[in-house]
């Protein structure tokens, strides 16, 4: 008998465009464009790799009889993401696969099985993670480098620190890193992620809960219905010790949202060479940019400020993405005076979860 | 005294976000990037052109001194936009205009008022439309060619034919003709509006009524707030006539947005060729696709059908475009055998408000 199961048609396309994501763009082999559909007695199984990255995921189904097929990816997500039945039958028919509705037949070509490498397992568990940690995670991925010219800088640095696990992103111009509390399972664990990886499982994982899976060549995320692993990067990443000391110069107290809002009316006036000014003033901080051609601009914004009044200069998109990561909430800016020393920027206020996230900024010399 | 008005923030970036819209991407000489800001005793004018088209649109607003001034047009937009106080100041200080709000100053270099060649006035009026029509005739606009290579066809003809005005747009594969009720205040009105002007102009216009303007060189449109003119296209257009006649060999009457769904779903097996076959049959009809590499699809969708069975070919996208343009009425297509005779989409109960649209398509040759 060949594979013949009915799904509900959301599941199931929700279950392929997830795949295609993960692996998209990555994909030289033609054998491996294709996801493997497997019909058990559970309902489907639907996999795919591109060697370094697995990804594996279960749901309930009507099956009428079980099999196994290869099936073009991309064409499969597609199809399933355009049809509005609230259910679809999917059919081998000949060298076919086809989805039926009650209305319309969509038939795809089935790729040769035999010839795709399958899909590896994820490695061991090593602990849980509560899946409202994953944000910041995804923080830190965010601060990593997409050239991949420098592979350590495209990884997320992740190790056990105690009771603690961090998550350390960087491109080295600014650096995430995210603590957040930890049951480990495991004596020891430092591993570097594929920060796009980390990125894409921040946005699919949906259970209250995320296993972390690890051994010394790869690692991995899993959830009830998903499994993810990947290899792992393989290069000494620089330390974040040397930032996250609390000597600082001079601090300010701000709301993250609004000294955003100033950050983004004044960037227009920063000009070709991208340079904001923030300027430390008694009970404000000050925003301030300067561009022959465009003009120049000055925001005052609320705030409690301590120590030196410092001027730094920044990025304004380095500056506006930190300040972002900290949503609505007041955020405590260290800054340091002298040219190439870093600002660290922290929620004020301790998080009542336990997790930390500090933003690093190396500012620009002036 | 210099120019120092204060309006409502959201009104003054609306008036020069719609101003940079109409004129983007158009200008060469940089003092034609400039817009010119007028504060007079019923509040501002902001006025701009690019030679061919002009714009000038007038709100209230609290004058403090009457002036005027040339400023950069997009910087000034943009630094509105990104402006949340709900009132805004601008005051000429010194060879700057300052945008002032109670904790930001924001300040754009003045340019030289006196080498701009002026903003022309609209030619005389012609008659008034509804509002409600201008959708009707941005579908016109959406089937004429966005290739200048061929001016005539980035155009949309619109001509008075007895109480009616009719807009008509191709680009030479499809053709959609908009006829609308109309009372005109002239004996004649043959004029060729450039097409993304009046897709613009449909977008933007906020009142009840938009008073038409045309005379042998130039064409208009105006409420209350804001006057747009241009140089009309000057090129014989092709006749919508012989496509209009009712001979047709078989029609359909079908849901257009059932009809686009199908469209949708098949399309991604029309392949590299992009061919979907329709296919009448007894009270249905059926979209088809297929291709080598990406599989075959079919959908059948409930219809009215009479005349021949004819099995048509046809562009995916000009066919979807097409059924768009109808929302969720019911059309009629008009079915023609034999190569290249075209088909006729319209609505299948005539619009109580009179206004009608006839959506022509070339069939490709199979």
């Amino acid at each position: 008998m060949d594979l013949d199961v009915t799904s509900a048609t959301r599941t199931l396309a929700y279950a392929a465009n997830d795949l295609v994501r993960l692996l998209r763009g990555r994909v030289l082999d033609p054998v491996l464009s294709g996801v493997v559909l497997e019909a058990n007695a559970h309902g489907f199984v639907l996999a795919g790799t591109d060697r370094e990255r697995s990804m594996r995921v279960s749901r309930s189904a009507r099956t009428h009889a079980e099999g196994r097929v290869l099936v073009p990816g991309r064409p499969f997500a597609e199809t399933l993401r355009n049809i509005d039945s609230p259910e679809v039958r999917l059919v081998v028919e000949g060298r076919k696969l086809a989805l039926r509705t009650p209305n319309a037949r969509f038939a795809l070509p089935l790729l040769d099985l035999p010839s795709h490498p399958g899909v590896r397992e994820a490695p061991p568990r090593v602990g849980v993670l509560d899946i409202d940690v994953l944000p910041l995670a995804a923080v830190a991925a965010s601060t990593a480098s997409r050239d991949d010219a420098l592979p350590v800088f495209t990884g997320v640095h992740v190790k056990q620190l105690g009771e603690r696990l961090v998550f350390v992103g960087t491109d080295r111009f600014r650096m995430a890193v995210a603590s957040v509390p930890w049951e480990s399972e495991v004596a020891e664990l430092d591993v570097l992620i594929p920060a796009n990886l980390l990125a894409e499982i921040a946005k699919q994982a949906d259970d209250a809960e995320v296993v972390l899976h690890a051994d010394a060549d790869r690692v991995g995320m899993s959830w009830p219905t998903t499994e993810v692993s990947s290899t792992v990067l393989d290069a000494p990443f620089p330390s974040e010790a040397r930032h996250l000391t609390d000597a600082f110069d001079g601090t300010v107290d701000v709301a993250a949202a609004d000294l955003a809002g100033a950050v983004r009316r004044v960037t227009p006036f920063a000009g070709a060479q991208g340079t904001l000014l923030l300027e430390v003033g008694d009970a404000e901080v000050r925003v301030r940019a300067a561009d022959q051609q465009f003009g120049d601009a000055e925001e005052a914004v609320k705030a409690t400020t301590s120590g030196d009044r410092i001027t730094t200069a920044y990025q304004p998109r380095y500056l506006s993405d930190a300040l972002q990561a900290f949503g609505t909430q007041t955020v405590r800016i260290g800054l340091r005076a002298g040219n190439r020393r870093s600002t660290v920027i922290t929620g004020a206020e301790p998080d009542p979860s336990g997790a930390e996230l500090h933003y690093v900024l190396m500012p620009k010399r002036t």
